[in-house]
Parts: C-alpha cells; sequence; structure tokens
C-alpha cells in the first residue's frame, strides 16, 4: 500500500503534491486519460523517467502466437496484445542547454491534478536547470470526451528569475522504448517494434505518421498540429521521419513574458480501411479540434462531465476519503465506458497494458451494471460490441463441439485468447454474464429496439450454448458438469451454484424474450419447442446443497473437501504465486466471490437464512486474492447485516488503486472494482436490486457514514436516492411527467417531479455474528487503515 | 493396419521378405535392437533411405524449455528429450562408381529377420547397381545383452555375376540430419544439431568421438574397431573429423570371393563423469569385445537368450500369429528391460523417441510385472532406479505442498517434464503404481534386502505423498479430491475409484512392510503413530458407488455425466485430436481402462458380480485411444467369462506393432502394450493373480485356442503352467528341493520337482451376455481380421 501523504484529499480532484520517482507507474495509471476510444497514460510531458510509456488505441492490437509445453485440441494458437502506439503527448523542453528532465536539476515543486468535472490532467513544476536557470511550466491535458478521436496538450513555459533560451519539441514517437515487465504471468507480453511504417507526412501546420502492426495487419495514422503564442520572436520547425516526427519551437524569454504551445493530437485506426481514408479521418479531427480550440476543447469536457455527474454522482458523507475515491472510480470508469462504442471495454480500461489489454467478464458483470444505471448508451454500446463478435463466438462453440455462442473468455478483437483452458474456455459463466448484461440494460431503458437489434440473438445464442453444455439425469434435475465458476481457485467442477442458477437465467430470459419477440424469434430460428425446451432446462437445473452444514457448496462435493491450510500461508499471497492450481482446486480456499456472487446476482433463489450461513460460511475461506471480491463481499456483507464489514469491503474496492492494494495498478487500473466500489455503496448501503423488472432499495448506512446519496438513471429518468441512518428521500429530476415506481424496504412507493417520497429505514439485525477471515486475509478498516499483514 | 504379406509368419522369428520403402518408419522400430542401456533403430546399413535415424542410450537427453501460454506456479520450466546419438552402425557400399541405394538400381531380393533366440538382425539382399553390377550382400546386427556397451556389425559382400570394385566406408556419424517429425504434440520434439564435438581420436585400429549435448552437458563418446577378412588384397584407410569418422575399406573381388568386415561399436556416457574416464571406458569395451570376436558376442547373446527363454517362454497353440506376435512382444520388452541397470524403462524402449524418451507409469504398471516374472533382476533394477530419483521426487512433493515423495509423471532423469498438469502432475497414482510394483517385486521373490535398500523407503515416501493428498470427512470417511487417474480422457476427478484403491494399499503395505523391518522404518523416521495413520486412512478409503445402477463410478459423479455421442465419432478417432479436453472430460467416455484396471490390480476389492457389471458398463464406454487399455479389458474379459472377446483384446494388445493399429510404430513400440500382450495371455487365460502373497491361477482357454503354456519365475523357482481346455498342469524344473504352493480355481496345491500336478478346469459361464463397444471400436476378431472401420 502507498503512502498518501502527498496526495490531500479532494472531494473532487486527485491531487499530487509532490512527485516520487519510485511511484511512477502507478501514478501513470491513476492520471491516466481516456475517453474509452484513446488512452493516454499519466506519463510526463517530456516522456522520462517512465515506468510504462502509454499510448492505446481500443482494440488496436499486435497478434502473438500462444505457445504450449503439450498442446490440445481447440487451443488458441495466438494471442492479442494491446499495442502502444505512436505517442504524441510527448513535449519535450530545454532550458538553455539543458533537457527537463526532473532526475536532475532542483525541482522545487511539482504538482498534478486531475479533476474528475472538467477532466483535464493539470501539472504544474518549479524546478532549476543544472545549468542553474529557473522556469516554471503549466500543462494540461485532455483526451476528449465529445471528439473522440482527439487529445489536446496545453503547454507554458515561464523563465523566473532570469531570462532563458527555450526550445519545446512537441513530437510524435513510434516503436518506443519499453521496459521490461515483471515475470507474473498476468502482466501483458512485451512486444518488441510493433509498428512498421507506412507513410510520413508533415509541415509546419500538421503532421502524420502512418504505420501498419507487421502480425495483425492493423493500420494507424497520429497526427498533430499546433498553436503557438509567444509576445517574444520565436521560431518554428519541423522535422518528419518513418518512426518519429518533431515540431521544434524556439524563443528566448524574460521573467515574466512565457511561451504558450497548444498541441491537437488525433488519431484514426483500422483493420479494414485504407490508407487514404485513415489519412482523411485524423486531418478531419485535427481541423475539427483546431476549430473548436483548447478553449473549446476544455468547455466541452466540461459540459460533458457536468451532465454525466448530474445524473450519477455519489456522495459519500463522513469519510472525505471514501468520497473522493468513490469519484475517483466513477471518472474512471466513464472513462472506459463513454466512447468506445461498438469497441471492447478492456478489465483495465485504457489505462495500461496489463492482462494484454484483453476483455473479460469484468465488463458485463462488474462495470456494465454501474454504466447501465448512470451512462446507459455506452452499456448498450458495449453489448453491440459483444453482438458484432457473435459470429467469432458461434465459431468457437462449433469448434469446441457445442451449439450456439461459446464467447471468448479474454480477447481483444472477440477470438479466444486464453492460453490455460481450465481457467479460460471452461469458465463459460461469461456467457450467462453477457445475457444477464442484456437484460438488465434492457430492463434499465426499455429499450426493445435494443432487444430487436442484438439483445434477443444474444440471449438465443447464449441460451443454446447452456442447452448443449447441461443435460438431464435420470431423475429429472438439469445438470452442468465440468465447468469453471467465477472462482479462479477452483476449476472444472460440476454443478456449479453460480453456473447452474446464471444458466437457468438466461435459457428463462431468452424463452420470455423470444415470446415477446416472435417474430425476430422465428427468423433466428427459434421455435416453440426450443423456447420449451429452454424453459424445462431453467425449471430443471439441479442446485446442490450441503444438509448438515446448511449452505451451498460453491460447486458440487466442495463442502467435503479439506480446507486450505491459512494459517500456513500467512505472507503467501497471492497464493497462485505459492501454490500449484490443482492444490487450489481440490481444497476449500476461494479466490472471489463466487457462490456469494451466486447469492447476490440471483439473490430470490436464496431465503435470507440462506444467505447470512452462506456469507458467514464462505467468509471464512475467500482470500480476495482477485480484485473482483471485495465489492461482491460488500453488498452481501450489507445485506446480511455486516454493516461495518461492508464498509471495509467498500473501502476496498474504491481505493484499490489509490493504494496499489494489489502491487500492480502500475498495469493500469482495475475497472471492475473501481465500479465495484459504485456497486458496493449503491447495491451494498443503498440495496439496489432489480427483481423481475422492478427497482428496489433496501438502505441501511454503516457506522461513520453519516449520509449516501447518489442519483441513477432509470428507464430514461434521474432518480436521485438520499439515505440517512433513519430515513430515505427518493427524488426524480426530469420533465414534468416522469415518475418512477420503486420498492423501498419492500414497500412500493411511487415518485413525481418535485415530490420526493421520505420514508424510514428499519435497523437491519444480523443473523449471525460478523465472521472472520482467513488470517491476514481481513480488510483494512474503513474508518481507520488497519492493513493486512 | 499393415498389410502383411510380405511378412510370412514363423513362431520364432520375425521377417520381412520385401522392403516397402513406405513402411521404413514401422519396419526400424519392428527392428529395433536393445540391450535397455544401446538402442539401435533398424534403419538400413547404408544409412538411407530413413524414417528416422536412431541410435539412443538410455537416458542421454537434452535439455529444452517448455513453453506456456499462461504459465502457472509449479509448472516445469524445461523437459528432456532423448538425443539421436552419434551412429556407429552405418556401412556405406560403394560397387564401382554407385552406392548401395535401394531406391536405385534394381532390387532382386531383401529379407530381413530378427530371431528371438539368437537376438540377432539379419539381413541379405540381391542387388543390381545402376552400373549394372550386381551384388550380393549379408549383413547381421547385434545388440550385446552381455557385454551392455557393445553392439556389433557382421557385413559381407560378394559380387554375383561379374568382379567389381568395393569401397566399404564404415562411419561413426554424429548429429544426423532429422526428418520434420508430425504435428501430433505427443510426437518428440526436434532436436538440430544436439551434439558439440569435445574431442576426436583414431588410427587404423580404433576411433573415438567425443561429444557433449549442448544444454544438459552430458558427455558420450562412440568408438569403431574393425576386423577386415578378404582373399583379395585391400586398402584401408581412416578419416577423423570433429562430427564424422571413416573407416574405409577397398578391394576388387571376382564372383566367388568375398569381403567380410566385423565392425564393433562401443559407448560410453556419463553426465558426471570425465572425458578421459569416458574415453578410457568405450576403448575397454571396445577391448572386450574385440577380445570375444564376432562369434564370441553371437554365442554370448544366444546363450543369454536361451537362459531367458527357459524361464519366460510363452506358447500359444492354434494361433501361429499370435504365437509369433506373443514371442516378438516378449522379446521387445526383455530388450528394453535387459540390461537398463538402474536407468529408466522408457515407454518405447530404446526404439525410437517418441513421447521424447520418458519414462511414465507404463514402467511400473505394465512393463515391471512381466519383467518380475520372467526377468526378475531387471525388474529390481529398474525400481532401484526409481529411488536414484528418490530426492528429485521428494523436493518435487515439496515445491507442490505435499509430503512425501512426488514421483514424475514423465521423465528421462527424475525431474518432471509434464507440460500439462491435468494430465500430468495430477496423475498421483504413478506413486501407488511404483509401490505396487516394489511390493509385487517383493513378493515374487522374498528379496528381504531389496525392501531394506530402497523398497521400504519408497513405499514410506509415497505413503507419505497420500496422507498429504487424502483427508477425511466429518463422518470418517477418507477421500481424495482433484487428482487424475489411469483415464486421461477424465482429469482431476474427486475420488477416482482406482486411485482410491491403490492409494490405500500404498498405505497398508507401507505400513506392514515399516512393521516387518523396524529398524529401518525408524531409520526412515516412521514411527507408530505414522504406521496407525496410513493403516487408520487405508481402512477408511472411501470408495463411491451408484446403487442404482449398481457400477462403480470411475469417479465420484461420473456415471451421472451425459454419455458421449459416439454415433457423432465415428471415423474421428483418437478423440483428443477432434475434441477440446473439457469436453472429454465432463461425459461418459473412457479413453482407456480405469475403474477396470482397479477391478484388476484390485480384484479382491469386488465381488463377480460387481465385475461383471462393471466390465459390461464401462465396455461400452471404452474407446482405446491408449494402447495401454486392450490388455487390462482382456484380462477382465477373461475374469468375467467373455473369453472370445478377451482373446480380441489379447491379439489387439500383441499386434499393435506388427499391424501399426495406432498408426505412430514409427515413432517406437509400444512397449506397455507388447508387456501387456503376455499379461493378457497369462493373466487373462492364465488367471495369474497375486493375492496376499499367494500364488494363484484360474485358466480358461477361449475357443479356438487349443493350448496355452507359459513359464513364470517365483521366489526363485521356474513355473510352467500347461494350459488346455479341461485341465492344467503345474510344473517346476529347478533344483531339487524346489516347491511352489499354488492355487488353482481357490484350491491349493503343491508342485514339486519332477512333480507336477494337473487339475481339471470348469467352465466358466458369463454373468452377462457379451457387451457391445462404442461403434467403430470394437476390436479385431482374434480369428479372422475384422477392422475397426
Amino acid at each position: 500500500m502507498k503512502d498518501r501523504a502527498h496526495h490531500p484529499i479532494d472531494p473532487w480532484r486527485l491531487r499530487e503534491t509532490e512527485l516520487d520517482l519510485d511511484d511512477l507507474a502507478q501514478s501513470e495509471s491513476l492520471f491516466a486519460l481516456s475517453n474509452g476510444h484513446i488512452g493516454l497514460r499519466g506519463n510526463l510531458d517530456e516522456g522520462e523517467p517512465f515506468a510504462f510509456p502509454g499510448t492505446y488505441l481500443n482494440s488496436f492490437y499486435e497478434r502473438r502466437p500462444l505457445p504450449y509445453a503439450e498442446a490440445g485440441y481447440g487451443y488458441p494458437e495466438s494471442g492479442q496484445t494491446l499495442v502502444d502506439v505512436t505517442n504524441g503527448k510527448l513535449i519535450r523542453l530545454l532550458v538553455d542547454d539543458s533537457p527537463l528532465d526532473l532526475r536532475y536539476g532542483e525541482l522545487h515543486s511539482h504538482e498534478r491534478s486531475l479533476d474528475f468535472r472538467d477532466g483535464v490532467l493539470h501539472r504544474e513544476l518549479d524546478w532549476t536547470s543544472p545549468g542553474g536557470k529557473r522556469v516554471k511550466v503549466q500543462s494540461r491535458r485532455l483526451v476528449s470526451l465529445t471528439q473522440r478521436a482527439v487529445a489536446a496538450v496545453e503547454y507554458i513555459v515561464e523563465p523566473l528569475e532570469e531570462s532563458a533560451r527555450f526550445v519545446v519539441q512537441s513530437e510524435l514517437v513510434a516503436n518506443e522504448t519499453q521496459p521490461r515487465l515483471s515475470d507474473d504471468p498476468r502482466v501483458a507480453a512485451i512486444l518488441d517494434q510493433p509498428l512498421q511504417a507506412v507513410s510520413s507526412d508533415g509541415d509546419l501546420e500538421e503532421v502524420v505518421l502512418m504505420h501498419r502492426t507487421r502480425s495483425s495487419a492493423q493500420l494507424m495514422a497520429a497526427g498533430m498540429a499546433h498553436k503557438v503564442e509567444c509576445t517574444e520572436r520565436y521560431e518554428l520547425d519541423v522535422d518528419v521521419r518513418d518512426d518519429w516526427a518533431r515540431t521544434t519551437v524556439i524563443c528566448e524569454l524574460k521573467p515574466g513574458q512565457r511561451l504558450r504551445v497548444v498541441k491537437i493530437i488525433a488519431y484514426g485506426w483500422s483493420s479494414l480501411r485504407s490508407e487514404t481514408a485513415i489519412g482523411d479521418q485524423v486531418a478531419a479531427a485535427l481541423a475539427s479540434a483546431k476549430f473548436s480550440g483548447w478553449d473549446g476543447l476544455v468547455q466541452q469536457q466540461k459540459e460533458f462531465l457536468d451532465d454525466f455527474w448530474d445524473a450519477a454522482d455519489i456522495e459519500v458523507h463522513g469519510h472525505p476519503e471514501l468520497q473522493q475515491a468513490a469519484r475517483f472510480a466513477l471518472f474512471h470508469v466513464l472513462q472506459a465506458g463513454a466512447r468506445a462504442e461498438r469497441r471492447a471495454i478492456p478489465s483495465k480500461g485504457l489505462t495500461g497494458a496489463g492482462y494484454d489489454g484483453h476483455t473479460f467478464w469484468d465488463t458485463e458483470g462488474y462495470v456494465l451494471p454501474v454504466l447501465t444505471y448512470t451512462m446507459p448508451d455506452a452499456a448498450g454500446d458495449a453489448l453491440r460490441w459483444r453482438h458484432s463478435t457473435l459470429e467469432l463466438a458461434k465459431e468457437r462453440a462449433h469448434v469446441l463441439g457445442l451449439k450456439g455462442s461459446a464467447f471468448p473468455w479474454r480477447t481483444i478483437r472477440g477470438q479466444e485468447c486464453s492460453g490455460y483452458w481450465p481457467a479460460g474456455t471452461a469458465a463459460f459463466h461469461i456467457n450467462a454474464d453477457i445475457a444477464d448484461a442484456v437484460n438488465r440494460y434492457y430492463v434499465a431503458t426499455g429499450d426493445e429496439q435494443f432487444i430487436e437489434d442484438v439483445g434477443l440473438e444474444l440471449l438465443v445464442e447464449t441460451a443454446r450454448l447452456w442447452i448443449s453444455l447441461g443435460h438431464h439425469d435420470r431423475h429429472g434435475a438439469w445438470h452442468i458438469p465440468g465447468v469453471t465458476g467465477p472462482d479462479e481457485y477452483s476449476a472444472v467442477a460440476d454443478d456449479n451454484v453460480f453456473t447452474n442458477l446464471m444458466a437457468a437465467r438466461n435459457l428463462r430470459i431468452a424463452a420470455e424474450t423470444a415470446a415477446r419477440h416472435p417474430v425476430k424469434a422465428r427468423e433466428l430460428g427459434v421455435d416453440v419447442e426450443e423456447e420449451a425446451a429452454w424453459r424445462d432446462a431453467a425449471a430443471d437445473v439441479y442446485i446442490p446443497y450441503d444438509e448438515e452444514l446448511g449452505v451451498h457448496p460453491q460447486s458440487e462435493g466442495f463442502t467435503g473437501y479439506a480446507e486450505w491450510d491459512f494459517e500456513a500461508s500467512r505472507g503467501k499471497y497471492p497464493l497462485m504465486m505459492h501454490a500449484p492450481y490443482f492444490e487450489l482446486y481440490r481444497r476449500q480456499v476461494i479466490k472471489q466471490a463466487d457462490l456469494m456472487l451466486a447469492t447476490y446476482w440471483c439473490g430470490d433463489r436464496f431465503t435470507p437464512e440462506e444467505k447470512a450461513r452462506n456469507f458467514d460460511y464462505y467468509e471464512r475461506l475467500t482470500v480476495r486474492d482477485s480484485s473482483l471480491s471485495a465489492c461482491v463481499q460488500a453488498v452481501m456483507a450489507a445485506e446480511v447485516g455486516h454493516l461495518d464489514l461492508a464498509y471495509d469491503y467498500a473501502y476496498e474496492a474504491a481505493l484499490i488503486d489509490l493504494l496499489d492494494l494489489h502491487h500492480n495498478t502500475g498495469d493500469g487500473l482495475h475497472m471492475a472494482s473501481l465500479a465495484g466500489a459504485w456497486t458496493a455503496l449503491v447495491a451494498g448501503f443503498g440495496g439496489l436490486r432489480e427483481r423481475d423488472g422492478h427497482l428496489c432499495f433496501d438502505p441501511q448506512l454503516p457506522d461513520g457514514m453519516t449520509e449516501l446519496a447518489f442519483s441513477i438513471r432509470w428507464r430514461g429518468v434521474r432518480l436521485r436516492v438520499d439515505i440517512h441512518h433513519k430515513k430515505a428521500t427518493y427524488a426524480i429530476h426530469d420533465g414534468p411527467d416522469a415518475k418512477i415506481t420503486l420498492s423501498h424496504e419492500g414497500e412500493e412507493i411511487t415518485v413525481a417531479v418535485d415530490k420526493p417520497v421520505t420514508r424510514p429505514i428499519h435497523k437491519r439485525k444480523p443473523i449471525l455474528p460478523r465472521p472472520t477471515q482467513p488470517p491476514g486475509r481481513e480488510p483494512m478498516s474503513a474508518l481507520g487503515r488497519n492493513l493486512p499483514t
């Protein structure tokens, strides 16, 4: 965990008041800017020092072979790795003869801040060069949320004590030198020199470099244009080569004078379109951004974010650090999803190349629930992207000998890229997670057109997969043997409760939706017999239960396994780095919420007592080696009445990257956990659930949190929920006729415009005492840092 | 399957009367010579054409990296591959200007034969060169069973119609060109130029080339010496380079004259010893073999084999092809094990580099039972080799977080080389198989010294492994979850019946043996508490049983899985090349005997009715994609009364390589299946079992087999069992006081020298009708070829 002394807490900003070169990797991720289309890591303007340089274009990848010591049928032969593309954010500065490099000279002050309301990364530094010249540099950087192909930098230099000569070199650099990444297999593969030059062209007005990836043959263009303001005479020069371009501004300034350079950067890429088309696209983006100008871009950014926060803000009273973290988290989820538009939302957004830049079930399972309630169009777009890969998923299912679609466990463009099938291909639940996201989006928006366009087909093809994966036994129970659930410390097990329940729901919803859209369903080849088969399998689904313990085994037989020796594992986390898979798989030890996630997402299938006992049982086995766990534990802890524990988990989920709790924030932010922070608060303390199309709340605040307020969108209406310990108020602020019917503690209430409804909250009593966690894996206390050993 | 028209059946020889260049790979394996220490594939003397050139030294390997798309804790990082070493069997011939190459000129006749009684590969050819000179070449080749570092070739040339000039080039060639092997992952990795020259030295008397492997740094020396006989003048020359040496004999002969060259080849290798020591060892081997001379070597070979066949021959009356195949099989098992002496016996012997030359559980499970009863010293040596790798196995267990020893699934020198853990590391049953082989050897020989030296420690450390792998449930039953049994179409399952029973036996025998050797046991740290824990776990072992079906599930839950769609798989075998593992694992489909093997090896744990029902159930699911299956199915088919089916399986096991039934005999012979042919006959139709230290027979012959006779060794005594349909005769022919007490059909009888005992055989009636196999996977009929489609 990181020392946050130089990160003063501010409710709307992430501030860093001192530069710690040892924390560069983390800060590059924290200060990353993205609109979901383009991503720029928070590298220093001058490029060096860096931990991982990073400029990413959504879905722009290179292919790499996947090797196997012993290959098997159906193993993917090639993987996909996100490419660090041409760096356009680079602005180097020479002060007289000294390059601005913070490892040399004397740094008097250095502050960076990222404001969640303006979406701009601010930097200001005061530095004396090794040559003795003191200068002040201010920069602002943005990735536009309104012009998705565009990023921009404003760079201002002024001498402080005496006059100096300044050379500003604004660059485009392809094939940047990459550092050696760690040996952790989870970290992205290195790609050396992935870009081959296609063309380079430029003048003082504008430069465009075009490259193509070696193996995947994807084309990209990066362009830059500048506006220079200087009271004194300056000279401008440009130099363009295959792999770099440099626009140079030279001037001499006295104290009180300054040089301001605005740099507009634009990217275009495609695996299909021609060089001319891509070049034109970049030129158009540059022209459009120049027309808006820096101030215009900043203004648009602010307006976009004002609108977002109006319907999505979350207020946490009584805990400034969590307040800040919650907004930080939501801001990055927004950045990841805002303009992804029919491209994938990777598990690290576009903040780093960790996990090769792949998308997992994190998107549908963790990120989309948040977007569905805060920015539903982005959720719809993400699902339309999934649909665009449906043919690949159908091909994959065919190769595997299955029906319907088998969506990839990890991918950039839709092809399965998992090199370890027990925790990849076998984790078929991703298909049910996608189906669930489709239905969640539909229920929250009522968007029937979406169902016609893509939703029904996704439901139908995933349902077909489940029918081919499951079977009835001789007593009529429907089983799914030999698949892997969410918990990655278990694999290839029979009748995983989560998977079975989610598959059954997938089948039921597919049947219902097909019945609601009969014409489209017939187009997709669905007949009444198929619908009946779906309903029957769903109704017959087998759910193992341990009568003696009164808990559900995570999968058949799980509760009969020996318990992991947690005492012996103190200090040896994550366990997967210290123990072989087979040993993890055959014992009672849980990496991440699995059965517990079933009790949250499929809560209607469990009684309150079952939830309490299951929580108590699994909490003691869960080590949270995955960042997907704490938020789910928060929600279920709150539901079963352990509000202080829920508070701790909500805090952990929200602070995961700010405190670098998994020691790999440098590889990119944990988007699912950040989204999970919202879920921990809204579904945990707000008690938000969607049950059979109805919006339900069952709020409860933990001690220490004085108030929690959040806004969500529900069927086009903005609802604000304001929770205190003893009451909750529901209000909407949309057009004159808007109203929402919802449930508060099971009571149906209707909220209309200007007619907020306030209802009392009855204190929930836990059925069981607060459980313990595996030794050394207790969460930090939200109310005072209490670190895991 | 191969056409055998050019392989006339002979009870004691493998003959090939015509050369088919398309079948070279297979014939190179079939005609391979080995003493377990050195192996020479049956390549043509002149080296070309070849399918796979092969000269192997037991355990002489090169290291190679094992790559993983996604690596995990405990995955082996490097593998071991058997090296094709310096080829010493090469003798090239020039007739005038034409090299003897059977692809050119005219071949009038070509015959090869391998005589199982003399252990010599004979070859005779009659060829007219492209230049029109007709010559006769005779060669004989042997790998000495008495001088284990030595091989020899006798090469005789004579002109047939007119005089000709002959140049004989006898060579040593390192780093031979290797063909590209198939893409089948099971086939060995290619190693390009694995040998680095260390020294080369030679004269007309003797040449020695010394090389070292690049990565594993193992040292080897190959030497050759010649004796030339010619009535005419001849010239001798020698040329020695780093990677080759050539002794040239030149002469001109008229019809009736001949040139005879005897070539002695010797090898020495070590990973520890010095260059000088290895060089001396080779020189000594050459000197010793020269002293014996060709005739001496041939004579010793004959005596060795006479002694072997006296105690091991197997006579099958009524089926000449099976008679030949049974002796062929036993001969190759002898070749693989005879002089391995503290080195591994690979699954392909030293007949090919398939499976990288690795040793699997095939050795203890299939090959050692045969050696134990026919050549017990070789079995003891093989187990002493296992013991020599015990420290590595203990290290491996430690890395895996387990106690005791975890022997490798596949290895050359003892390190785990498996790159796919679900069918490698997780197949812990190999440890029980080793323990069982220890006990089997002990029971058959009464060798207490062996137990003191190595046996007890192997039993103790494997028992410790099982204790750390198993656990008691809350009802006191002892389970082993999440391991892999013999069937490779299932993996990582709970309570595999075979594994549980074998582990329990391992524990029980360890406790009994420790109690019998208390001093040694205390030395190994075994106390009475540990012994008690072993006995308790063994007594409490959980064996799943499906009450409704009246059969044992292969592992918990197996009988509840959906059945494989065998109809859809017609023509798609082996299934692993057409379906992903997860799909194979989650359905009822069996690659190879698993539960059925449990009913054979642990037959005392099943009633006759259970055996009959289990056989009936599993026979319908078993596709025999593994060569380890048919022999076990033969034994159990015989036990449950399906004698004709047993006959078919015995035939399949014995003919696997002669008919190339698995289409990969070219990669080396299937030693386990060849050993299994003996087992199918002796344990199947002879009904040999060892129960609690007693030797038992329960013979039954199938229709068409008129008589089956075989000899085995039991506690130093040679027992001959002669079985007819209605009676069996037991006789011994050792020293005057020898006697054996055994059981015939459950009746205890004692056999003494010169007092054979004859007993009637009562016809066994099957409880159930003959079961079917998966469509297209029926065995060939032993009585008339009936091929699988």
